[in-house]
């Protein structure tokens, strides 16, 4: 956790967050607060409660995991602020953190050197039709794509849906790494290929990052080189 | 600074990087150690240096701003080891931290909320076609959009033409978030539309970021609310 969070929980006298988020914090920060945990589905409950609080001008920290503002709770609770017509008067902070899609690719090597698109597989608020249209073109414009909720107990078949349309688009060889609890103390890592990714043992735990069109393999790393030329001179490189 | 990266800093016995990130870190992870600091466009010397080093058997840092892994040293760093068959060999570790992408998002508001892409708008390494090629799908695919390297000294023209390309496809009134310096004392944020943005006014410190069709202000923020429903109910979502 970086030190901005960090300094935010210890000043906080509400903490607000999944069960399992509130397990994984430094319990220095938590002893001695009202903590509101709720299970992993009560997260617009979680969210009000958080707004009630705050309301009563209690200090009220919302816990998730990797960045607030990916797929992640920073948006509900604006969202939630407008609803109420708080969204001018509530002193809310927003605290980064290293999103997953961060955390799962350092542990691969260096996936994300080059152009990358996030796309969340969930289609209960996201037609699927859109999700489709943003694989098609994030595939065809040769991003390096990063799958986030890829997959769960309901939606089971999305994923292989997703690997079969990029097959068409990409080799099968393209080198693909899927993350299960990145930075974790249980993190796992599978290296493996569009063609032999075993989409049944993707959960919701994982982060799965495709590869584009030079992506490769380095030792044990995966490695998506910075530029386009096929050789060009790395004395000449600079980050402008 | 997270924690894993303090924790690597302090450790290390040399510490190499741009100078201007040496003089933001923390002295007291600076103290006693060798130091290796050039300027901006030195990178490819600096880490053929730390690699030196850690063949050496020192114990080696190379620091960078942001996430290691996005647009930053990590990759270089891989090339470099392939290039000297130490990619088996030597033992790496690369360290996640928190991209500008998420700084700047913060300091905005919730605009990554839902599916995004991320486009370096550099043209050293990889030609203008590719770029502008995925500024268009990404465009058409209704992402939102995040520029790095949006604009320096001697790429001058890109942003404004990139600018004008997503109008073809884009409203006018898209909002556009600029955060210049993400996250360090002298942040600045500007909130501003796709027409409205000043182009000549970006630099290589800023990050910028393009809604897409949903992303629109809340009191002082920016939000790209989680789902496509136009109207759905609150209490029936989940992070599913």
């Amino acid at each position: 956790m970086a030190p901005r969070a960090r300094l935010v929980l210890d000043r906080a006298e509400v903490i607000v967050g999944y069960s399992s988020y509130i397990q994984l914090l430094d319990q220095g920060l938590v002893h001695g607060k009202e903590v509101i945990s709720t299970g992993m589905t009560k997260e617009v409950q979680r969210c009000r409660a958080a707004l009630d609080l705050a309301c009563q001008g209690r200090r009220t920290a919302v816990v998730c995991s990797g960045d607030s503002g990916i797929y992640a709770l920073a948006g509900l609770i604006l969202e939630l602020m407008e609803e109420r017509n708080l969204a001018e008067s509530m002193d809310l902070q927003i605290v980064p953190g290293i999103p997953a899609l961060a955390a799962a690719a350092s542990s691969l090597g260096a996936p994300l050197m080059h152009d990358f698109a996030s796309i969340s597989l969930s289609d209960l608020l996201t037609p699927w039709e859109v999700i489709d249209k943003r694989v098609r073109a994030a595939a065809e414009a040769d991003f390096v794509i990063i799958l986030y909720n890829p997959r769960s107990k309901t939606r089971t078949w999305q994923l292989e849906a997703i690997r079969c349309l990029l097959l068409k688009v990409r080799n099968g060889d393209t080198p693909v790494g899927v993350v299960k609890n990145a930075s974790k103390d249980d993190e796992r890592v599978v290296f493996t290929t569009l063609e032999g990714l075993d989409t049944e043992s993707v959960d919701m735990k994982c982060t799965v990052i495709i590869g584009n069109s030079q992506t490769r393999r380095i030792g044990h790393w995966l490695l998506t080189p910075r530029g386009y030329a096929a050789k060009y001179d790395l004395t000449k490189q600079s980050g402008g």
